[in-house]
């Protein structure tokens, strides 16, 4: 299975890139003058560089494909052949394309290869490999072009990249391509923006998100319902400052390893202070204050912290790569007999959680230590890594979760679980951890006394429910589209009167709804019907309410949901009432099939 | 009346100044080897500083206060005599005096002035003025011992401080001792330990508070409470982070004006970062992002923002005076018929606010521009700021509050009300402030269009309904003296059994009060249920709810108030009523009067 995957993935590749020799071939026929830079197959698809005399347009990628079919059509043999530098050399300065000859530069050898498509309909210098026809290329489609500097130096000449890619069959294009346009509908910067959820603003700084007012509504109802689940599983939760002093660094070591992820240091008078990469040092302080007995155990102390990490700029993506971000962060102390329950019921939050939210698919990962091939790796003592081992796993086979053991996997201070959630094109993102550490406690002398009056080190169990709120807001922006459940949706009703003389009525409406605990926007706006009902399904508004005459004198509301489902005319109680039962159960929202399906 | 109060306390500090001198002279007549330093009058009282050659203790005051009373009573003459300095010199070689030898050489002049008590019974470098006869002293109290190095030098001798303080009759000297004892009572470091609230942890740093689970919920509790109001109010939220590149604060001009009061700069890539002193830079960005036209306003728009401000270490004070704080912050941008409507609104929400934290005693301060004085000193437009000093000016008056104009004291970018909340030993606190800003408009280019199509320039008002979490939680403590409004009190009931065999009813009556959404505790520990009444009250939890025998019988419970005031037997259900009745109305909490008055 694995080979086959491996053999299809390999075509694939042969396809692409063959595409990209056609592609070039094809636009030398259109543009004769047209200079060749490169032209690899990459992930999804392939690419050419070229350096037109005049700029080219979207549209003129058209006349392009076509005269690419028509050579697909022609069943051109592709062919190796060798040729004498000097030939290859001589080849290029002929037909005066200077960037080839450059890379002639740069070759060593005394013959290049080069593929021939047809009786020399085209020749590129190429290492391959090819597939053996044009005709063997597939279904291919060019999608866009960019701007390229040459040899990606920004000092060289801009070219211009056209992009494109091959499939088999035109089905599997088609779908390929519609995937791709779902993806970019549910990208969470296109969304975040367009729901005006967050932004970016360089002036503030790279990676340091600004959640805007809908953005940070939807996380306070998220923090909110987050806490109360926490504290009705008897965590208790703290706030510690976003600098720390540098000895809570020295004393955790992340000074020693984690440096380089840190933010530079601060002098103030006499002592150093470091933005905290990680809220651990100050819950350990905090856990210290008083001293603890197992009658303490399991203490649970959660702190919605804002870290600060330096990640490279070129590494930054929108709101899921950053530099600031909030966690969900609690640290666990326990008794080695309540290891196993803290666990399982870490995860009885999670599913809770996930389901409230709308993750219906995820999977486990358990980080494991591999002793043996690395005996001095692990900070803490072996028992310890064996019980907490045997635990996780043993508390995911119980479940009977779906879990893979990666030996090896572990940092070097405690095994972990990863919770992997899959979005709706299947990707999958780790969006929980729960982790054991036996480092911290050693380094800030964790302690608890027992029953028989000794002295004891607990276990420290470091989890995140919601990862952080910048990185699952991606990955909840990508799950739903921006279609989010009707009780964290920032806006929930938009009322919509369809002329002045309803805004009376549209008010009254409005009221109801507002007193009745609905985050409710009235839109009278001097704009058309219509195009406030576009400006509300833009904003993906769950619920848009219309009122006019008919309405009026019937007394009720007409209801229209997200994708434009009209539920006609109902009492304003009954909508009440359906909405807030919707929102009680927390039933996640599922768009109705698009009617081109 | 003015005058009357100062020849009061002029009188008061001469009482003060003479019984400094009596103190002085009660130790040499039990401590004849004791080396003097400093006696001067100070706020509420007057010290005296010593060297013994034998520690003394509290306990040693008696005797010394003693030895006071009896001079006092002998009505010796204080008169004041002009010394040789030469005199002076040998006087105290004679008595080995080097602490006021140390004294002399640093005054001028051929004659020292000295104050004698009696005849020459006791005789000290002064220079005055003092009370007549000693009887003129009054009422006299030794309160502590402190220790105090020499010239305030910490290189110098530790030297033993005694404290007192002297009032004209004893009813006066007892009211003010009762008063300091209750202050010390309601001090909100004391407090805050106490109910575990808050803590300054050495190594996290200096003047930045960690909330404790305690406090963090009550908090979390006003936060969300402030922001639905503030929402109600048509308030947006927002959330930028704490550290921001230097461009914005080059451009708000706080790294010309700011700087000393600003953490160091942290260099990132090629980019310089600085924690945020305000949340003002990041706000007007936020405003900028999207054109806004006089349909958008007033536009006001909210952050719970952590800033950082260097303060020096001396000046740090418990959660009081921290580097680290949050801030109720928000920024209103109207146009110039709005702003009266807009100044009232913050007034109303205020109103309700500190009605609801129980703030019932506040006051007004108009600060103004001194344009004669300082023509050159203020930002922005003569006419705006004349149109806002009269606006603001207008607003108060018409709500008949009481209100001090103090001109000159408007910083230079705008004029503002200052709310001064009034705790119960009329000590005053600056809790709020609404600032207008004729500064950040123009330095962030914030514009609207107006209805005729032209860009205008809004008022921009800066407010914080709460000023800082941290400033406002030091005077809440102190208000309530830790006896905090049912509402947002940590924990509102704790159950306790009487015994073992009613852990089952207690239970049961636990689960219906956490039903029914109280912050409830079972203590059930195997502890008597005194100790644990006891630990309640120290807690100063506003309903302890015990269970026994009798309450079991009558399906009720015992439920007494803080203060130890008990309410007898009642149905759960019944208690749960009251309970919700006092949290919807927040009603504040009046502690009884206490027994022994």
């Amino acid at each position: 299975m694995e080979n086959e995957e491996q053999q299809q993935a390999e075509l694939l590749e042969k396809m692409r890139h063959s595409a990209s020799h056609v592609l070039a071939q094809a636009v030398l026929k259109l543009y004769p003058d047209a200079k060749l830079g490169i032209g690899p197959a990459i992930d999804n698809g392939f690419y050419y560089d070229f350096e037109f005399s005049e700029p080219i347009e979207e549209e003129d990628l058209k006349p392009i494909e076509k005269e690419m079919k028509k050579i697909i059509k022609q069943g051109l043999p592709i062919t190796q052949v060798m040729m004498k530098r000097e030939d290859a050399i001589e080849y290029y300065k002929k037909t005066d394309q200077m960037y080839k000859l450059e890379l002639i530069d740069e070759i060593e050898g005394k013959e290049l290869s080069f593929f021939i498509t047809g009786e020399n309909e085209f020749a590129d210098l190429c290492r391959g490999p090819h597939v053996a026809s044009t005709k063997d290329i597939g279904a291919v489609k060019l999608t866009k072009t960019a701007g390229a500097y040459w040899r990606g130096d920004e000092t060289k000449k801009m070219l211009t990249r056209i992009y494109g890619t091959a499939f088999e069959t035109e089905n599997e294009l088609n779908t390929f391509l519609k995937n791709q346009e779902e993806i970019e509908n549910r990208n969470h910067r296109k969304i975040g923006k367009q729901l005006e959820l967050f932004a970016i603003i360089p002036e503030i700084g790279q990676g340091l998100p600004v959640w805007l007012p809908r953005g940070y509504k939807m996380r306070r109802i998220i923090e909110n319902y987050i806490l109360e689940l926490e504290e009705n599983a008897g965590y208790l939760h703290i706030l510690t400052p976003h600098i720390n002093r540098s000895v809570l660094f020295e004393t955790s070591g992340h000074l020693s390893f984690y440096k380089e992820s840190m933010y530079p240091a601060m002098e103030v008078d006499d002592e150093t202070y470091y933005l905290k990469p990680m809220n651990c040092p100050a819950g350990m302080m905090v856990y210290n204050l008083s001293p603890k007995s197992y009658r303490d155990l399991p203490y649970k102390l959660g702190e919605s912290g804002t870290v600060y990490r330096y990640e490279k700029s070129g590494e930054l993506q929108g709101i899921q790569r950053v530099r600031g971000f909030t966690q969900n962060d609690a640290h666990i102390f326990c008794t080695p007999e309540q290891l196993e329950g803290v666990i399982n019921e870490t995860l009885d939050l999670l599913d809770i959680f996930y389901k409230d939210v709308g993750f219906t698919r995820y999977k486990f990962r358990l980080s494991l230590s591999e002793r043996e091939a690395n005996p001095k790796k692990y900070a803490g003592d072996v028992e310890r890594w064996q019980k907490a081992e045997d635990t996780l796993r043993k508390v995911l086979a119980d479940r009977g979760e779906e879990f893979e053991e990666m030996p090896g996997d572990a940092a070097f201070y405690g095994p972990k679980i990863d919770i992997q959630a899959v979005n709706v094109f299947g990707k999958e993102d780790s969006v929980s951890t729960i982790q054991l550490d036996f480092n911290l406690p050693e380094k800030f002398n964790i302690k608890y006394i027992d029953q028989d009056g000794t002295e004891q080190e607990p276990f420290v169990i470091h989890r995140a429910l919601i990862g952080s709120f910048e990185r699952f807001f991606a990955f909840l922006i990508e799950t739903h589209g921006g279609d989010f459940p009707l009780w964290f949706t920032p806006e929930q009703v938009y009322v919509i009167p369809i002329s002045e003389k309803h805004h009376d009525y549209a008010k009254q409406v409005y009221d109801e709804l507002h007193n009745a605990g609905l985050r409710v926007k009235l839109d009278d706006r001097a704009k058309s019907m219509q195009s406030r009902i576009r400006d509300a399904e833009k904003m993906k508004i769950p619920y848009i309410v219309v009122v006019g005459d008919k309405e009026i004198e019937t007394e009720t509301i007409s209801v229209r949901t997200r994708k434009n489902k009209s539920e006609g005319l109902m009492k304003v109680q009954e909508f009440i009432d359906n909405l807030k039962e919707e929102i009680r159960t927390k039933e996640p929202f599922t768009p109705p099939v698009e009617e081109n399906n």
